[in-house]
This record gives C-alpha cells, sequence and structure tokens, in this order.
C-alpha cells in the first residue's frame, strides 16, 4: 500500500520540500520602519557602522586614570604615589592632557583623558588627601579601558542582511545614532478554511457539523513567524466556490494557505482548483512526514499555495515545519533553522514505519537537569492533544522507531 | 574584597530574587479579548468545555462505517459481503440507523450513523456495484472511530488558569465555539535611563557622551516577555530629575525599571531617590549574578521597581533574568520556567568566582545534532558582543569554572 501511495504522490522529504520552498519565493520588497518598531523584524540591509564605538576611550570602572608606566612595580608595601590633578565628571571630556606622575579621578564610563593609557580600580588606591592617590597595584597598558573603536570600528558590518533584531540589535543601532532601518515587508498570509462539515467558530454546529479550527492554529503560527493573517474565509467543498475565493483572496496575500480536503475525492478538489488557475506549476503533491502526508504545494500566479490537510493536527505539523518556513523566505530571513531543534530522552518504545519522518505530539519535561519526552499516543483526530503537547519528538525518515532511553530531536512548541 | 561586597549588599541569589518577586507581585485584573486577539495571551480563567468534542462520532478514514461484528473473520480469502444502504455525506447526519449485515460508505470526518460502531478502510474493501462491498479485514469496535466527547467531555478543564495562548489553544478554544476569552491585563512597564554621559538616540553625543542603549534593549525584552513598555525619560544624575520622572512615572505604569547608575556615586543615587518615595521597602541590594551585581529591587507606592545597572549587559543580563520574571507574575502566567533551558557542550574552559552565579554571553552551534557553545571573551563594556551572541552560558554558584566538553546549561537567546 505505502509503495503504491509513494509513487502515486511522488512524495517529497522534508529536506526536499524546504529546499523547494526556498526556490520558489524570493524575499518581499523592504519598507523602513522606526527603530523602536523594528524588534522581531528582519534587516533588509547589511548596515554599517556610521561611526566608532565607543567614540572615545572610556574606563570601565571607578578609579584613576594614569599612565601605567607611573604604576609599574607599585605594591602594598611600597605605592606608587601620583599627585591627582582632578576629578573627571561623567559625559564631559577632560580638558587637559595627563602628565608624568599625575592621576586623575575618573568614574565608571567617563572618558579617559588625553596622555592616560590605564585605570587603577578604586579599591587598589588610598588617598590620603584629595590632591594625592597610593597606588598598591601596577595597571598594565589599557587595564580598565574600553578603547574608542574597539568595540565596533567604523565601517564594520554591524548587522548583516537577513538577521532578525532582536533586543540587542534595537540597543545596538540606538547606540550608533541609527534611528529607523530598512526590512523585509511582513508577509501577508491568506487562510482559506474548506469543508461542507466546516462552520464559523461563533455559530452553533448543526449535526455532523464541526467548527473551523484551522483558521486559527494558522493564524496563530502565522503571526508567531513573523507574517500577517488575513482570512479570506470559509467555503463549503465546492470547486466554484473554492475557486471564487482563491483567485479573489490570490492577489491581496503574498502567501495562499488553503485547508481542507482530507478525504481522498475531496483532495483532489482543491488541487483541480489550482490547476485550473493561470500560471499554476505543482511543485509537491505528497511529503514523507506524517501526519501531512497528503500536502500540496503549488505556485499559481506568482504566489505560493500550500493545500493543507483538513486534519488539524497534520495541519498543525504541516505549517510548523513548512509554513513559517515559507514566511522567513519571503522574509529574507537568514535563521539558523537547526538551533530550533532541542534533544530529548524518550520515555518509551515509539514504533515507527521507514519512508517517512514521523512528528509525535510529546510532553517535556526536565527531570535532573535533562529534557525527558514522554509521546502522547492519541488517535490523529484528538484536538486535545496539540493543547496538552509542548513539542514533536521527530522520527527520522529510514527508521522503524525508537526505545525508550533513545535520545531523539524534538521541536520545542512553547 | 568579595566578602566585604557581599556584606555590604547583603546580595541575594537568583533563586532568593525569583521568589522575592514571586511573593512580591500579584496578578493584574482581567480584560476580555476576542479569540483572534489571544494569541500569546495568559488565560486568566479554567476554561471547562462547553459541549463535548467532537459533537458526534466520526470516521478517522474513508471507507464503510459497519457493525464491527458483520465483519468477524473476513479475510482476503473469505471477504464479508455487506450490502450498501447509502453515503454518508460530510457534514450531514445519516437519516437512518445502520442494521445487521449493512454498510455505509463514509468519509473522513463523516458523522458515524446510529448503529454502526466501526469503520473499515477503503483500501481494505471492494466494491463490486455500488449496492455490495466486500470487506477484506475484521474491523475491531471503535476502530477508526472518535466518539463523540471522546476528544473532550463537556465540563472538562481545557485550558488551565495562567497558561498562555499558542495557537493551538487558539484552535481548541474555536473548536469549542469560546470566542472570546478573559485573560491577564497586558502589563505596562516604565523605562527610565538615568546618566550625565547618555543622550537620546536621534542626538549627536558631544564628546565624553554616548547614546541610550538600555531603553531598547529593555523595550525589546518587555515586549517579547508579554509586557508594554513606556519610555518615561532620559534624566541627568540629577536626585530631584531621577525622582520628578519616578513620581510622575510610577502611577502609569505596573513595573518600572531605572537603568543607569553604574559607578559607586551615582548607585547610591537611584536607591536614594527610592528611599525618599512614600511606600518604600528594599527588597534586594545586590544579586549573586555576574554580570548585574549592583541590581536594586523595591517596592514603591504598591509597583515593584527594579534599579539596573546602567552597563548595557549587565542590564540586558538582569532583565533577562528578572524582569521577565516579573512580567509573568503580572501576567498570572503559570509557565515552567525550567524549559527555557538547554544543554550545551563547552568549547573552552570558563574559570568563574565561587559565590556568584556567572551568566557568559556566548555563541551556540549544531555540531553533529549537538549543541557546542563557545563563550565570547570580551570586556563588559562590549555591546557589540551581545549581538553576536545567541545564548548565555550559566556557571553555578558554587562552581570554579568549567572545563573544555563540560556539558553546561544555556539559554538561548534567538
Amino acid at each position: 500500500m505505502d509503495n503504491i501511495f509513494n509513487e502515486f504522490f511522488n512524495v517529497k522529504t522534508r529536506k526536499e520540500v524546504e529546499k523547494i520552498i526556498e526556490t520558489a519565493l524570493t524575499p518581499l520588497e523592504d519598507v523602513i520602519v522606526p527603530l523602536h518598531d523594528a524588534l522581531n523584524r528582519i534587516s533588509a540591509i547589511t548596515v554599517l557602522a556610521p561611526e566608532p564605538l565607543p567614540p572615545f576611550s572610556r574606563s570601565t570602572v571607578d578609579g584613576y586614570a594614569v599612565k601605567s608606566e607611573d604604576t609599574f612595580g607599585a605594591s602594598e608595601g611600597f605605592p606608587a604615589i601620583l599627585t591627582v590633578t582632578g576629578k573627571i565628571s561623567i559625559g564631559t571630556l577632560p580638558d587637559a592632557p595627563l602628565k608624568r606622575g599625575h592621576a586623575m579621578a575618573i568614574p565608571t564610563g567617563g572618558a579617559l583623558p588625553e596622555g592616560a593609557d590605564a585605570v587603577v580600580m578604586v579599591e587598589h588606591t588610598e588617598s590620603p588627601d584629595p590632591s594625592l592617590v597610593e597606588i598598591f597595584r601596577p595597571a598594565s597598558p589599557l587595564e580598565n579601558v574600553i578603547q574608542a573603536g574597539e568595540d565596533i570600528k567604523k565601517g564594520e558590518d554591524v548587522i548583516m542582511k537577513g538577521q532578525r533584531i532582536r533586543p540587542q540589535e534595537m540597543g545596538l543601532l540606538a547606540a550608533l545614532g541609527i534611528t529607523q532601518l530598512p526590512v523585509t515587508k511582513t508577509p501577508t498570509v491568506g487562510i482559506i478554511s474548506t469543508g461542507n462539515e466546516i462552520v464559523d467558530t461563533d455559530t452553533e454546529p448543526m449535526p455532523g457539523q464541526i467548527r473551523d479550527i484551522n483558521r486559527f492554529t494558522l493564524k496563530g503560527l502565522v503571526e508567531r513567524s513573523g507574517g500577517k493573517s488575513v482570512f479570506l474565509g470559509l467555503t463549503p467543498d465546492d470547486e466554484k466556490a473554492i475557486k471564487d475565493t482563491t483567485e479573489r483572496g490570490l492577489p491581496t496575500c503574498d502567501l495562499l494557505l488553503l485547508s481542507g480536503g482530507s478525504s481522498v475525492g475531496i483532495r483532489d478538489l482543491t488541487l483541480n482548483v489550482l490547476e485550473s488557475l493561470p500560471e499554476f506549476t505543482l511543485l509537491v503533491h505528497g511529503v514523507a512526514v506524517s501526519p501531512g502526508k497528503p500536502t500540496v504545494l503549488a505556485k499559481v500566479g506568482g504566489k505560493l499555495v500550500f493545500g493543507l490537510p483538513g486534519h488539524p493536527v497534520s495541519t498543525w505539523v504541516i505549517a510548523h515545519l513548512f509554513v513559517t518556513k515559507a514566511i522567513h523566505v519571503l522574509q529574507g530571513a537568514n535563521l539558523d533553522d537547526t538551533l530550533k531543534w532541542e534533544r530529548a530522552t524518550v520515555t518509551e518504545n515509539i514504533p515507527s514505519a521507514q519512508g517517512r519522518e514521523d512528528f509525535i505530539r510529546a510532553k517535556i519535561k526536565r527531570v535532573e537537569g535533562k529534557r525527558v519526552a514522554t509521546p502522547i499516543f492519541s488517535k490523529s483526530g484528538i484536538i486535545s492533544s496539540l493543547v496538552v503537547a509542548n513539542a514533536l519528538i521527530r522520527i527520522p525518515l529510514n527508521s522503524e522507531g525508537v526505545y525508550k532511553g533513545d535520545e531523539v530531536d524534538i521541536l520545542m512548541l512553547i
């Protein structure tokens, strides 16, 4: 059975689908945002430092700015004794250079006077009167000093094109006086739910009907991935209705998610609709991933369209693996996807079939400093398992399963 | 030196500070949000299912609804032959019960007719004419069926008070027809930057001045933790200015972050201001965490106030550890903080002093399936290290350091 299915669908592996998504999409255009709105956006340019950081040599401690040579050989028993010629205020530049045998009191962050090359921590000094200081330890050149440009040189790459702006990137841009940034446009992701049995959330289902779930899980996943979701509508399993909604919605979005059609006849319906649209290219028809095998991926009118299984659990797994990826490519994000995987020890044997990569819902706990993954074995239709789960266990393509105590890859979902 | 410092500040450990934050704060009041705005919010109530899920018994495959006893003993050689009395449409309830010896075609998600207790997958059947079906495998009772209420029973806890709404919680709430949810109010976090040397981002610094960094790193961290940030102003190292800004800002926010004052004299300034305000209680004066030791935590007028070190790296570490925690407590979030820690192997020896918990900026890579952490050894003032880092390595309180190849706890910052 499995072979026939594989042949019929010509299923693609996860890695193949990822490559196809990378090839099929190009990043969206740039928009300029103020720095305070740049959090989590993707930089559309490589940012070069317009000036050095720090702009002047600074002390990293409270103490005395000195010429290091004046302190060589100083010790508790034989302190170096220097003349204190002033006190540097924070936020101003010392007005006179430091001469041999002199020292100036300096606070953390204070600008080093010309002629000084080190700072002695106040803890290693004693000042019997304001005009003198005893130095009990030698300072090496540049000790307790950050030199002008030591952090960042003028013209240095500070943020790469494709880099995500985290809190610390905001801080660095602020330090350099960069108050706005070109970022990639937020991808607009259209969502269409299909299914004769599906009704809106605010509708009382008639016997045999259920409310739309995918609309909300997809919306949440799109937003968490950096996209903006637009719900385009709920249609029955009717070729014309799906086609009308798709044609109307496609121009308004950068990526389209059609979910529905888990039964064999209806799967064809989604594909028929897509095939009937202009500029259609089938990219993927079936993935070697469980759950989610009957996923369709096509290019229609220059846009990427996902035909997601109607099943909420399958749609959720596929969206995690591939919709997230598509949004990142549209953002031009240069993210290290390998970092999203963790390792955990499984608490039970998990059987698996070869030829597909299994993603098993799991509950992760930390036991004695290690992650432990308990698989949630429930029928695929059980939605509540998604809420119990905080991770997916990955069983590789050519594995027949894993044993209790094995270490596995997991994808955290917290 | 360290002992004197410890005694003077009476430093608290990270765990102690976490407990103090938990004790000092109570969750904010509830607000009701529509389901489509509930992503990442914290549920203010335990949600009980208003109805069972699924509301009716459903097939999980395409096939034939049967009485399982009619298929017992069926095999490839001796199929059970049943009369097909109809085809169930998705989204409707079958109008007649199933009788002995009968079967009905049923799609995935279709409602099981009364009298049927199992579904045989279409792959295990053959239908020589529409009125007959041959069954090649016995079906056990409830095979390929999700019973009404099997997923969720009416009245069952589906979401706990304090649970974060992820995409899958949105989906589950939608399935149950819950279109709005009481969540905890988003905490408003006031930010005040202080320092004579600090100027606004859009200002050209004069010699000796630097631009405000903490305002932006704190804003980013607050937003990522689920808070809303409000910048209350930048003040010089002046008691009156800090006091005025604090008094004016405090009533407008749920949590206040004062950053600045890294030099010894100025540290006292922040504390003096807080002490001079009504309803002041000092909670923490110094933490056994590096960087970030001179952190102050106080309750002023019923609000929690952080006196963060002015140093951007220290402020960033302390905000990750404690400000995030405070925002979660204000949200009433019941989050498993242990899950944010990962494990990685360090590539170099890292020395550390006993009596403090060190957080070392690090670059994490995945090598042959394992996380490997390379510490970034740079002076504490180097801001660019924050951008290079994607994790913090934790060196425990009573450790003298770790050796190359040791496994350590890390906090991912991606």
